[in-house]
């Protein structure tokens, strides 16, 4: 994938958990809630039919108890390396009749590659315009998903494969 | 795939021409630009990248040269059988800057199977909503879509593999 500085938003890290284990965390419903959403908010519910094509449904709750279901499509998928989907189709790859809460439609990249006994973690978020980028950059995209990888990788160096 | 008949448009046929032919003819640029558009319109621009996440380009022209340009992703590819996209991404799966033209997005499925000597062929087309799929055939999709088949399969029948 080639990353367009000027549309994509990129978090990279390297990290002492191996590709495997990550993997995992974002692949089975029950791990994703673990640590899918920045605390105090929680995701409730998690549905991923993990091939092209296949729905990655998730809610997330406030502590109050307000409720933001998010709605994707997985587009490709190469296990312990890379998971792509998108909230600009949903489900059998139909377009989505879902409101854009954050006003814009993105797709997600999931690069892992081995990394000494860890793994370089690419989060790779493409946007269709300039002005969304920077809008999703404004409404913290570097805090939300950065504090979601830390809560990854503490639920990731629990698991067994 | 599973026709849902409140928001998608299916088009059937029984062709005498074999996959092989039909595949060509919708994958080669050459080929699609023979028969894409109902005349007096023509295709005169074509570029295909035949992989999931590949760019499908189109320009049709009027008789009087207005143009207009078409991008499309691929999404899943099943040669002979199966080739799906949609505009509402563009290449490398990003959600699409591109005017909707038609004012909705949606995205397409052909399918071919073997039929005696030729191919049951259906054009299977995903809205995202009722309204679309109604105004997407009140537009003539029917009209469109045969007239362009009707094209396709003349221009298959001239091909060898």
């Amino acid at each position: 994938m080639t990353i367009d500085t000027t549309l994509d938003l990129v978090l990279e890290r390297m990290v002492d958990v191996p590709p495997e284990l990550v993997w995992m965390a974002w692949t089975q419903p029950e791990h994703v809630k673990k640590w899918f959403t920045p605390a105090p908010w929680t995701t409730i519910e998690c549905e991923i039919d993990l091939r092209p094509g296949g729905l990655f449904r998730t809610v997330m709750s406030s502590p109050e108890g307000e409720k933001h279901p998010n709605f994707g499509c997985y587009l490709d998928i190469v296990p312990n390396r890379r998971l792509v989907w998108t909230d600009a189709l949903e489900a059998g790859f139909r377009p989505s009749r879902h409101t854009a809460h954050l006003g814009f439609r993105f797709t997600a990249a999931i690069l892992l590659e081995p990394h000494g006994a860890g793994t370089k973690y690419v989060a790779h978020v493409m946007h269709s315009d300039k002005e969304y980028r920077d809008k999703h950059e404004t409404m913290g995209f570097f805090d939300g998903w950065g504090t979601a990888t830390d809560q990854l990788m503490a639920h990731a160096r629990t698991l067994r494969v």
